[in-house]
């Protein structure tokens, strides 16, 4: 056990020891480990996106052994996917990485327009898979968000209980939100904040950028001059927004880019940012498996400090 | 147990012994045991459409007795229906037939225009009628997809943990979907990728046309010039959108033809494309048992290969 | 135990010996016992048109212990009514009659447009009051009829197990159906088999009009040529709709109408057509006493062939 | 234990000896302890319409000890109020006059049209202040009348199981139903009649007017010639839709009024017209404590034949 | 134990043991220890405004532990916060400050009009991070204002099973109140009242204007005199209107104001009016640590009449 891993989970000081373990097991796996650095595959873009759209571009994808194979070579600290996909592999790669079960899903075949997500499954399957920790998915702003809220509540206080890892995607969405201020910095600072007064343990936010949504808290970021002008500084704010860096906040990069600088340049602004971590879907499993682990090592390089 | 089925059973890993015999009731039991193909005879037609437009053509058809008989006397793999008709033959035939309860269903009296379906039934029931699965139907692309989902979740989750395997038919249907896009290519595999993550055992899809529903979707099947030329691509297509042939996904045809010719030639296209079986209710269920007798026959040999 | 008792017993072959001896109760019972035919007194009216709309008519009504001792000395089959009407009486006359215990009721005041139905009593209520049975209103059509449906699968789930046999109201009700169309033969045949669907054990439907409601249907009707001329025809068309006669079926005549020549004929029919018996309410209790005792008399007589 | 209570218990003949404790501890309390009559002093105006305007016409009211002293010390046959009330009071005043929960309640802040209440209390809590009864008002008409029905239903059984009364408020109203229809004689007969089958053990009623609201009643009841010209003959008449006088019926008054003669009339009609008692709430707290005695003292003496 | 808290905890007549000491636990903690006034350290701001909003302008404030050392090094009666907040410290000061756990929560992203709060945390939450109490906020007038009071109704009955004590922030608003009524005294005292009807313990509102809102109030204000002129009346009213001081009730002062001799009036006026303390939020983490522990340091003094 490292200082720093020491240190991160000192700042879950309410938790049970069986959480604390959940959150080593991840703090502690692949290249990382022992770092206090993360970098998570997720794959449930099938769910969101459908099988095609997901896999089509590097088809070996559309096989679920796949991914878990990419992550566990790859070295990363966890593989996070819908019951599904988990329940296609995880006897086959029982004990070999720490999994996520992302526990609600959205798809994009419906016409509805205030964002909202489907629970597809439970603590109880985490338990039964041996994962250790359960995902879930809020839309801050939405107009179905207080339901999701009480439903994290619901589903991670069960989490807890049973020495499991609560992650958090936050996602601000909804009519409230013009398209640009889902990714505002202090829209992203908000959704951190929400994520982590809900309990979470791990949150995962969108990269921000430097534009400001809100009226009041665009005012108060003028007047107090928060340093917000670089992606490092930006992210920096991210992690003050949660709690100071007491929890462990990770970030998305979106669409997959296919422009590894840029994406290497964001790397070294997370890390130089004090951030913990990335969580790659897309640009990882949408290429091919020798260009996937040549690109997450290179990422994982930059948070080694190498 | 062939090979074959052991092959099949190795895909479905993370279940419980209960659940894969289950699935071996279904896959080695009547004309087509141990070939790992399946044909199931679904008569859900009286719920959703009356008892008079399902049963009218081939009156014996109004007494339940007479489904549970075809069924075993056409070497069906599973007879699934809703709790009223299993309810009135289970006894008499118990042993004779694997069944699937049926646990949701809709009707055509209603006004309401986006896709829904009541829960008529639990697994509770299924148990204590001695059934090998349950089977639910979900609508994704309604505006109650989400609430069907988690309906799902909470089911299917019951099922397993009684050794009940899950049967999924998935449907897309609503707002936001064309006529033509129902049975779309793209769409077709994307509800078969969204039954495959919420946990299903055997996925029922209508057989797809080459048809192009989502613009974001046809994007990819162009630029990565996915084969959707013929039945038997789109077929394998489709196998491929179920977790790359790890699911069995099972194609229904539509409303009675009465062209057995168009009828067994989607089956070789299903069987050359990889699909595990077919579902084949009013076809069966509308003519006379001899006919239906004959025509099943047929389509077991085309499965069989002989 | 008749041979024809025994014969309708049989057709409920999943069942518990518990559900089993409560059917034997309510069809050994009164005049009609071991004739496999049943007259059931039902008093919900209080509920569902208030109060003086009800026994004005006969004012002796209005106090509970009229239809607990009108149904006993009349020999029906089974007396059903709300909550508060049996527990005005069920221990007074605890073991004279099999009571129906009717869970849900609806009510006049509102100016809701779709149908619903509020549910007011419990199987737990049931069996604290020496019930034979619950009985359920559904209105197919409606915009609530999928939380009806699934309110009954759970009340009746609780009732199998309890040993309480299942009485199902079926009437077609909603905005997508005309007022005529809630007694058209198609809709009526349709209702029946959504109750058999449902699981129940005696089904309730109006006494259906030659009037053919849906487009699909109606097609399906003069293409098989479905014999529906005659009253008799089409009681016998609509137990062939639950399960060909496995189900218990009974006939509802409406609002009281006072002919009683129109009546009897109709009772002729029913019989005739193979139906198993009426319900039979306001022309009970809205007249009379002693010409209540003469025509439920008149009734039994017809269906006991004398 | 006098002839005429022990009458009215023999009722209530279907609950069990804890139900039947509970009434008989307000039907033997207080001045018209014995007679079959009851006052029950409710003070739920609190929350109702807010303690300022409920109590500053008379202070001491906002204190909760005064309601207790004044239902005491006026002899009244119980005290009816929310938690919070009952709370502050429960523990001084324990044993010394049977106790109400009001259950559910509403305020006047709201915007919305369709009537409807807040579950705020429980069986449990009743239990815990040692109450002899649950209280749960109803709006027959309203749009939200059947979900409260289902909420009386689920708390009027787990009272009844733990030996606690039932007491409804059945105040019609909703968007159906004219202003002056809410107290016409055929309203309060329909709402009187449905919390009888609802399963109510004590019904409140508002006093009803001569109007005749629904047409389809008025027919009836002009036919039928029911009388209702007199207050006593609409009380009578009242009485008769709760099973013929098998339910207690007490009777509001409505706003303070201040003309004691006219309030006084009204129990002389509620007397003579076979009522069972009356509630008093405004027009006893809203004046002072000297003065309510007095008026409270005149109200039992009409009760009691004096 | 002082004369004055045994004299407060004897108005909580009904409660258990356990929620008597976590009463005192609040009441004996800190400099107002004792001398039944309160003044807590409220930080549910981050959740409802985001966290730069709420703590750029003392960034310190962004760790959670700060909040906790102010309440401590402060001496304040409590401290209340959301879920994460109170994960993030409640180990490391455990047993150093009585913790309330605000367990529903808001925030403002969402375009919806009609105010409504998530439930972010729970009973077995609070008990598992040691705290004294639970906070719950309610909104009457709102739209959801029944939904509320209902999830209050659970949520109280189990924490006094538990031990703890109950919190509710009461906040009249929706669309039935203009701005300026959410601060009448009319709809303030109203408040108060609803807050002690649901049986909270402790009751926080805002310090009321002398504006009157409601029409059918301010004729009752006007008739009967009720003294409002000066802030001390005021809040003597609002302690009248939660059953006649026999609550708790403390007051907010809303948005940080920064000037110090406006705050201290309101003060000295809660403490003249006969109120129980103050909540106060903003101005106390906004400004600089030595600035807010001077600021609370001058609140105490005023409230132990130094």
């Amino acid at each position: 056990m490292t200082e720093r891993v020491r240190q991160i989970l000192s700042c879950y000081e309410s938790e049970n020891p069986g959480v604390k373990a959940s959150l080593a097991r991840m703090l502690n796996h692949g290249t990382l480990a022992g770092t206090g650095r993360m970098v998570i595959l997720p794959v449930d873009q099938g769910f969101e996106h459908g099988a095609a759209r997901s896999f089509a571009p590097n088809p070996p994808g559309y096989d679920p052994h796949y991914h878990f194979r990419l992550a566990i070579e790859a070295g990363c600290n966890a593989y996070a996917a819908p019951l599904g996909l988990l329940e296609a592999g995880a006897r086959d790669y029982a004990g070999e990485i720490p999994l996520i079960l992302k526990v609600n899903n959205s798809d994009s075949l419906t016409s509805e327009r205030e964002p909202n997500e489907a629970v597809t499954s439970s603590v109880g399957e985490a338990l039964r898979l041996g994962c250790a920790a359960i995902g879930f998915t809020i839309y801050p702003g939405s107009a179905h968000q207080f339901e999701m809220f009480s439903q994290v509540r619901q589903y991670a206080e069960e989490a807890k209980r049973a020495g499991l890892a609560v992650v958090i995607w936050s996602y601000p969405r909804g009519s409230a939100l013009s398209k640009e201020g889902e990714s505002a910095v202090d829209v992203v600072g908000y959704a951190a904040q929400i994520a982590a007064q809900l309990g979470a343990h791990i949150i995962k936010v969108k990269l921000p950028t430097a534009f400001l949504e809100e009226a009041a808290a665009k005012k108060v970021y003028l007047e107090q001059k928060i340093p917000i002008g670089t992606q490092a500084e930006r992210v920096r704010h991210i992690t003050d927004c949660a709690f100071a860096g007491r929890r462990i906040v990770i970030f998305s990069g979106g669409a997959a880019v296919f422009d590894d600088n840029k994406l290497l340049d964001e790397i070294r602004a997370i890390k130089e940012g004090g951030g913990f971590g990335s969580i790659i879907g897309r640009n990882s499993f949408q290429r091919q498996r020798k260009d996937a682990l040549k690109m997450l090592g290179e990422v994982m390089s930059i948070y080694e400090g190498k």
